[in-house]
This record gives structure tokens, sequence and C-alpha cells, in this order.
């Protein structure tokens, strides 16, 4: 008797492991029809449904399915069980039912309310799967690829309008959000359609944070096959992208928030804390981040220059850069910072050193699996929002929050959008044309990042409100104005088929001619870049890479011996090959495009003293901040700027 | 205060993201020191310990810093708390604890005597993942890349010695096994050290088939280093590939095992029972894998001819080869058959046929990929497998039964290896030498597979007995035998440096001298094999791939209008191209090398009658079975022969 109730558990137990495999393959299934079905797109050149949006549809379908065509399986799991002798939830609790022990692992809380929510199907319970998933396995190689893939010369052509879009926009949106949502709420409560003490005004912030975070994907996918206009296609992505840490921070920052006495009223203290922990975060990630770059840049460059042969191994390098990243995020979640935010900033700056010292095999290697990552990340997150519409098992649809909602997120990316560009065009010396203006308002879709953090808690009534929500402003945004882009760039006059390189190429003849200008205009603001990138040129890169002049040129005489030690064999050799890798990311591209001509070698004595127009790349990219580099004529630009 | 109170699990749950992150991290960081490792070894060309050999060392010290570094944390978890109401194990337990649910879920059944085991540590739980990733997530990429990278030619020339080796060898070492232990099992029931009705009959069978799988992925990693002798390569390769499958099979089948009455009497219903499972488990894997990788080759061909333009998308390609062949592994662990086994055969066919219909990119793409994730899968199995012997926690170090299962696992190679190899080389043209036969007798390291099916089961006091020796045994053959691979080849005067494709050539050469001589001895048992590689020749490798003779001209003229629908259009053009894959998976080479002028084409009319010697692959592919081809000089080989 025994004997055989010990091979029925075996056999629940094999049944378990194959339950695993059902989830898996529902989940291959999706993104096989998803991978088919962009094939298809492709092919006809079909635009008006990208394939994060077929992602979720598919999703959709299928949640519809697993919800009404699967049975409630399991009886027992809608109710609560008293242990009187537990004082806390240990993390594994063991229970003895019928002289059986069981080994159970801690999950979650649960609040009261939710108990009725967790009924019967067992099928639906697993296809929900952990949020932690989310966090420390999928979002990773989207905001590394993201990181690694950026157009660092247009980027930093760009950069304070995108540090000012991504900092303050994102800080206006997510007040805006919260101002208004906190109407809404009052408004509900006035109704009686919800209790005073559910819903805080740092409840109304949390979602303005949350939904402020705008989504990369869908739009500049459309926009990078279209070759869209390359100054649009930076301002759009590096917002996206660097607005996603600063949303997820910002997010990290309020929850956190815990005003002592009454949590309505303003509590200047815990605010400034608040903030505090802000910069704190972000500052501690980026230099987590960094730092973990660095380390992977001079590991492959000691391995490329001590022992030479070691290149002959191209999958060790890549499973070393590989995991060092990783281990990027991984530390800073450890040291409780922001992952995502150390992880892009890891991947900027490993394209920036690393990639240089890596083999050529390695440099496709490694830019191929990220994109892969990257890829089969994106659809699985997609795929799962579209699941998790129907099988999520605790939505609360509030038609009144639905609907402020909505109006608050386009409100808040009004506000965000267009004075900030009227500020910024003040500074510019190539103003942001309206149509520019008009597209980025269009573009504000929400996505992964704003579907993350909402279902990162979904314990109380509030963030379950806020958590559907903001399921159904990504349906939505990702749909309708993911389809519309296309139309969208046709009917705003916004030119496409540009190639970033030819541009670049003119621009930089006519910024040549207009050089002594440019560096009297706005030289205040660009100043501290300019600062950075020469002590970049001149000392990090000879150290990290084998590009750039050697250290023996750039360091005072008397550190001779040290720059002689640090200094590779190689770099006197490679003094002529530039190694800003620019566009070295290009979905479509295999081969590099080295600008291997652009960097004039300078003798040692001209080096010493100014900081300034020693070579092309310091002239293109010691340029800097708010704007000043010359327009490229575009008629529609001119009309409307 | 309830305020407060929430705050603080919001904390709480961070922590607990943090708490997942540690582990990554020190997986990542035990990984990286493998690699670094790795790398100064290759360097110095240092062979005494392999990769594997060097991440178990790593994750050992890493156990034992864990385990008597860090302090016991949660008090509670060694206790077994008694839920009256409680009538049976749901998959989700809620728990009010102190007014507040807690969400539990269900992870296993644990046995009373190991309770006590449960005791603190936090970290060492969390450090001892389950068993469901091994075979979910780690197993499969091996498995698959196994097969992606079989050497066909070779392979199937050596097919009948493979298989006599895979499955009558691996049921010989299981049965010597059982026997053997069952008899130290005797003993020690004997002298009091284990109760009579613990350890069945049954039980030493089931180690018997976990301890019978040979891994092959530290001498064959050394082997193919050093260029050994091709035919012993694929001698051991094929064994160890197939014998793995086998194995698992087997384990499973004795698992399900049950007689009716006394466990211990023979049943000869039970047993004929089991092996019809292991006959319907094996050929239903058989079958799901092979289905997959030909749905993969259509979907894969279909878009080729149909949509041209569609091998500019290799990211979809590969994402798509990558899903469907990761759905072959799911589908049969949900339909309740063997998913390694399934993977195994997908990837064989995948490079068969599928490899064939891939654009260049994609070729490339895929293979990189599949030894990408091979790499780390395997190393983070090894790491794992140090680990283990210290952090986890129902270890059961029984003297008499380790000493016992090393004796087995010897002995029971021995029978294995110099029985079967007599009775081959009685039919066999090209014997296989005696220093073969010991280099193959030196290799039967244990490794992944008996680890993964080991831990598998460890509920109960002999699995945990079982897995503690199963670990042992796996340390002691990497180390030892893993580094004594190098000074073994040489004792035993075995050549390295061959270049197989030189070897085939030469081969190739002499074997069409002797054509005749071949066809008429070992006829009987390549007949079966020469009729199937027609039938693939001449209508599967037309219907799956762009290569091969059109169908137009092998099927009979009133199917013409079928074969036309059938055929691609470039099947005509691309005639001359032999598809066949050999050596297309090299670790060091990325160039493709086809033999493209191996085929001559033949007119339609010449081929209608006879299935054999109409090309060279036929004449080379079609001998198959038991042996059967001239031997390459070598004096070493025919002193021992």
């Amino acid at each position: 008797m025994e004997k055989l109730k010990k091979y029925v558990s075996v056999k629940d137990e094999d049944q378990f492991y194959h339950q695993g495999a059902v989830e898996l393959l529902v989940f291959n299934f999706l993104l096989i029809l998803t991978i088919l079905t962009i094939w298809l797109f492709k092919n006809h050149r079909f635009r008006f449904l990208h394939e994060t949006g077929g992602a979720m549809l598919y999703g959709l379908v299928m949640g519809l399915i697993i919800r009404y065509v699967t049975k409630a399986s399991d009886v027992e799991s809608g109710t609560v069980y008293e242990c009187e002798k537990l004082k806390s939830g240990p993390s594994i609790l063991l229970i003895n039912i019928t002289n059986q022990v069981y080994e159970y692992q801690y999950k979650r809380e649960i609040s009261h309310h939710n108990v009725n929510g967790h009924q019967g199907n067992a099928m639906l319970q697993k296809m929900t799967f952990d949020p932690s998933i989310f966090f420390n396995i999928l979002l990773p190689p989207i905001i590394f690829h993201a990181g690694y893939s950026l157009k660092k010369r247009h980027f930093f052509r760009n950069l304070g309008s995108i540090l000012t879009y991504a900092f303050l926009g994102t800080a206006i949106s997510c007040v805006v959000i919260g101002l208004i949502m906190y109407g809404f709420v009052k408004a509900m409560v006035h109704t009686g359609q919800l209790k005073q003490w559910e819903f805080h005004f740092t409840d109304c912030l949390f979602f303005g944070s949350l939904m402020s975070a705008t989504d990369p994907v869908t739009v500049l996918a459309i926009f990078h096959e279209l070759h869209v206009d390359t100054d649009l296609y930076t301002l759009l992505f590096g917002e996206s992208v660097l607005n996603d840490a600063v949303a997820i921070v910002l997010t990290y920052s309020i929850s956190i928030y815990s005003p002592k006495e009454n949590p309505n009223a303003f509590d200047a203290a815990a605010f400034f804390q608040s903030v505090g922990n802000f910069l704190g975060i972000f500052a501690g990630s980026f230099a987590m981040g960094s730092s973990y770059a660095v380390v992977t840049a001079l590991i492959s460059f000691m391995h490329l220059t001590k022992f030479t042969k070691l290149c002959e191994f191209p999958m060790l390098e890549t499973g070393l850069f590989f995991l060092l990243s990783w281990s990027a995020f991984l530390s800073a979640e450890a040291a409780g910072l922001t992952g995502i935010v150390a992880v892009l900033f890891c991947g900027v700056t490993q394209a920036h050193y690393t990639y240089n010292n890596l083999s050529p095999d390695s440099k496709m290697r490694t830019k191929q699996l990220f994109e892969f990552m990257n890829f089969l990340a994106e659809n699985v997150i997609f795929c799962y929002m579209g699941l998790a519409l129907f099988t999520f098992q605790n939505h609360i649809f509030n038609p009144l929050f639905i609907c402020g909602a909505f109006v608050a997120v386009f409100v808040a990316r009004a506000c965000n959008i267009y004075p900030l560009s009227f500020l910024l065009n003040l500074g510019r010396k190539q103003k942001i044309p309206r149509n520019f203006q008009h597209m980025m308002m269009f573009s504000g879709l929400r996505g992964a990042i704003a579907f993350a953090l909402a279902i990162r808690d979904t314990d109380s009534q509030p963030k379950q409100m806020m958590f559907t929500t903001a399921l159904l402003i990504v349906f939505f945004t990702v749909w309708v104005f993911g389809g519309g882009t296309t139309p969208m760039l046709t009917w705003l006059q916004i030119r496409v088929g540009v190639d970033p390189d030819e541009d670049l190429k003119a621009e930089a003849a006519s910024q040549s001619a207009s050089n002594l200008d440019k560096n009297t205009t706005k030289a205040e603001s660009a100043w501290l870049f300019r600062i950075w990138y020469g002590f970049d040129h001149k000392y990090l890169k000879p150290i990290l890479t084998h590009t750039g002049p050697p250290l023996t040129t750039t360091l005072p005489e008397w550190c001779n011996p040290i720059a002689r030690l640090l200094t590779s064999p190689t770099a006197y050799g490679d003094q002529l090959k530039d190694g800003d890798t620019d566009y070295i990311i290009n979905n479509d591209e295999l081969t590099e495009n080295y600008e291997s001509s652009a960097h004039t070698p300078v003798p040692a004595q001209g080096r010493t003293g100014s900081t300034q127009a020693t070579s092309k790349e310091d002239i293109q990219e010691g340029d800097l901040g708010l704007g000043g580099y010359k327009l490229q004529l575009q008629p529609q630009m001119n009309s409307s700027a």
C-alpha cells in the first residue's frame, strides 16, 4: 500500500513537470505564430500592425481560450486555512497533511479582498508567471540591446535635448498624470465608487511615474525600417530609453516615500529623502553599470594584448561579455540599486570601449546574440501582455479611472513635449520643427516597462486598478498609435529613406566650414562634455582599448614609465584606426563600417596644450549639449520651424 | 499603522527580488571565473584539468563558502505545522497568519526523516534549485547541440556498432550495476546498516540505469581539440549521445515498473509492460522530434521558394528554428514522452534537412547560437554539481554503498565494452582495435545526465543515498579520467592530429576501388539502411530541401503533376549542389565546407530502377550497419588488432 502511494506521488510529480512544459509550449506556439505573421507582413510590406501588436493580439486570443475553454480543476485553492501556531510567514513552509509532509514555498502576501479571485483554474494560475521573471530575465536583454545599439554620434549631438526630455519631461509627465488622476479619484470618492482612505496622492503619483515610461520598441522599429530622419529617430530613441530608466527609479522612489503622519499631507523631510533616493539610486546604478563595462574592457584588452592567441576563442570572449554585462544588472539589483539603469549604461559603455577590443568574430557574435535575445524577450513580453488581459485573475475595471487615465496620459505627453520643445528651441541652433514635435507627441506609446512596473505590485485594490488601466493603455497605444505611425509620418511630411552615413558626412563637411562660429555660440553648454571627450579620447580610450593615441604621447613626460606599462604594443600601430563605433548595430547590416580614415595622426608635440580641434573626431563629437550644429536644408523643416 | 505595515511588506518583497539576483550573481561569478581559467589553460595548453573539471572545482569551493560562512537565518523553517482541515496538498496554499493572508506554492513532498535536514539557511535552500530547471532549460540545448553537430557520414558508417553499444551496452551496464549493487545492499542489510524493506531490486536497477548514462562532454572536448582518430571519436560520441537517450528512457521505465504484489518478486506482466513502455516512449519521442524538424524544414523551404525575399530576415529564420526545436522538446514532455530523446533526433534531422534551406547568415547564426547555449548550459551544470556537494541538504554518505557503486560502475563498463567489441569485431571488416577498446573503457565518464536523473527524485532515503553516490562518481570520473585522457591517449598510442576531411577523401578513393567487394560482403546488414538512403535521397530531400534530384525525375510518370507542385524551381538549377552537411558544426570553423563537386548529376533515365551506386553519396553513405569499410593503415592499429 505504501509502495503504491509512492508511485502515485512519482506520477504526480511527473505530471508537474509536464505542466511546466505545457505552459512553455503555449508561449512557444504564440511566438512561432508571431514570427510567421511578421514574415508574412514584411513580405507584403504591411505596416499597419507591427509585430508587437501582432504578438499582443495572439496573446489575447490565447488568453481568451485558456480562460473560457479550460476548466477549474483545483477546488481547494480558493480556501484560506488557519494556522494558529505560525507567527510570521517563513520562506519555506513544511505542512503535515494526513501524515505526509509537504513543502511549500512562499510566494507573496495577498490582501483579504483578493482571496476570492484565487479560484480554481490551475492553468490560469500557471500562466500568470512571477513578475520577477520580467525584471531579472526579460527586461535586461532589451535594455542592454538599446544601450549597445545606441547611435552614439547622433545621440551625443542631441544629448542636451534628450536629457531634458528624459529627466524634466518624465518628471512633468509624472506630476501631471498624478494631479489629473487625483482629480478623478476625488470625483470617484464623491460618487461613492471608491473609499477615501484607499487612494492617496502618492498612489496617484506612483501611477503617474509608471505611466510615464514610453516604449522604444514599436515606433522605432518602424522608423528604422523606413529610415526616418536621423535626428527625429535619435531624439525619440534617446528619450524613450533614458526615460525608462528615469521612470523606473522614480517609481521606486515614490513607492518608498513614506511620510510619518498623514499620508495625504506634504512631508518635506520625506519628500527630500525621496529626491535623495532618486539621485542616489540613479547615480549608483550608473556607476555600477559603467564599472562592469570598464572591467570587461580591461579583461578583453589584457587578453588581446598579453595573450594574443586568445582571440582564437570567440566563444569564450562572447561568454565573458555576456556574463559580465548580466552581472552588472544582477549586482545593481543585489546592492538595492536599479538593474535596468545599470544594464543600460553598461551597454553604452560596452559599445564605447569593449567593442573595440573584441575580435571581429566576437563583434558579430555579441551583436547577433543580443539582437536575438532582444527579439525573443520583446515578443515574449508582448505575448504575455495579451495573455494577461484574460488570465490575470485580479483585474478591476473601473470605467471612470480608465477614462481619467487616458485623458491624463495624453495631456501629460502634451505638457511634456510642447513646452520643453519651445524651451529647447530657444537654445538650439537647429530648431526642433513643429512636425517633429507632433510626431513625438504621437509616438508616446506605453509598453513593456509600464506593464512590468504595474505588475510588480498587484496586492492592493488601487494597485490592481492601476494594473488593469495600464494594460488597457498599452493595448490602445500600441495598436492605434503603433499602427498609425506610417500614415502619420506621411501626413506630417517627415522625410523618410535617409541614409544616416551620408547625412553625417554632408553635415561634417558643412560643419567644419562653420567651425569657428559654433565654438563661440553655445560653448558654455558644450564645455563640460568637451572636457570629458578630451579626457576620454586621450586617457580612457588608450587605457581601455587599443585605439586612440598612445598614452606615452598624451600623458606628461614624468608619467612615461606608467604610460608605457599601460599602452598596448598594438596601439602604436593602430593609431590610424578610429575606434568610434557609430552605427555598429544595425538590424540589417553585418559588416562593420569603420571610419578608418577619419582619424588623422597628430604628432605628440602638437597635443600638449589644447583640448580642441586635434582631430576630426574631436570636432564632431566635441560639439554637444543644447544644439549648435548646421541644419541640413529640408523644405518642410524650414516651413514649419 | 496599516500604511506602515504595507510599506514594510513592499520592502520585504524587494528584498526577495534581490535575493534572486544574489543567487544568479553567484552563478555568473562562477562562470566568469571558469571562462577566465579556461582562457588561461588554453593559452598554456594545459590539458590535465578540463573546463568542466574546473567549473566543478569552483562550484565546490563556492559551496563550501556558502555552507560554512553564511549563517542560518530562518529559524522557523525546520518546523512542521499541522493543518487539520487540509485533506490533500493543493498547488497553491493560502494561509492566514496573524490576520494576513500569505500565498504559498507547492514544491514537493518530503519524507519524515528528511524534515530535520531542512534547517535554517535560506541561502542554501535558494542555491539548490528546482530539478525541473535541469530538464526543461539546461539539458535541451546540450543534447540538441550534440545532435546538430553530429558528423553524419562517420556516424552512419559506424551506426551498427554505435547502436549495439548504446542499446545493448546500456542494458548490460544497467543490469550489471543493478546486480552488484543488490549484492552490496544485501551485505549492508546483513551488517545492519540498512533495513530490508528500504531497498528493493528495482531500486538497484534504477540506480544502474541512471549510472549507465556516460557523459559526452569532457572527453570529447579533448578529443576534438587533439583531433583524435575520427572513428574512435565517432564511436565514443555516438555511443555517449545515444546512450544518454537510452538511459533516460530506461530510468523512466524502471521507475514506473510496479509489480502488483511483492516488489522483490519478478512479475512478468509488469516487466513486459516496462519493456513496452521503453519501446513506446523511445519510438514516440523519436517520431515527435523528427516530425518537428520536418515541419521546420517545410516552413523554411516554403519561405525560401515562395517568398524569395524572406531570407533577408535571418533573425526570424533563426528564431523560428530555435522555437520549433525547443517545441519538439516541450511537446514530447507534455505528451508524456521523453523530451531529451525528441530534441536529440530533432537536432539530427534539422542538420540533415533544414540546415540546407537556411540562408548562409542563418546557418552561421544557428550554429553559433546553439554552440553558445551549449557552452553556457554545460558550465552551469558542472558548476552546480560542484555546489551541490555542499549545499544540498539531504546527503547520505554511506561508505559501503559508495565503494560498491565504484566497483559496479567499472565492472559494468568492462562488461559493456569488451564483450560487445569482441562480438562486433566478428562482424566488422575494420576491427575495433584493442587500444580503442581500452580507451572506450577509460572514457566512461559520468556527467550531467546521471546527475540530472539522480537529482530528479531525492525524496526517499535510498534515492538520497543514490544521489550522493552518483555525485561522487561524477566528481571522480571527471577529474581523474577527464584529466588522464591526454596521458592515456599517448600511452595507448592512439593517433592524434587527424584531419577528418582528408581521412575521408583518402578512404573514399580506396573505397570506390573496393566497391564491388563491400557490396557482396555485408549486404544483408546494410540492406535496410540502403533502402532508406535511396528513399531519402530521391524523395525526402527533394521535398524538404532544395537539394537532390528534382522530384519530377525520381517519381513515376503518373505522379508528375504532384511532383511539379512539390519541386522548388531552384531545385533544377541547384541539382549540382550536394546538400550533405557533414562537418557543418566544428567549434572552430566558421566557413561551411560544401562538397559541391561530390555530387555528379545523373540523367533521369539512369535513375529509374536501381537504388545503388547512382552517385558518390550513395556509395559512401549507403554502406552502413556493422562495419565493412576499408581500414586506413596505421602501424599501431595493425599491431593491436
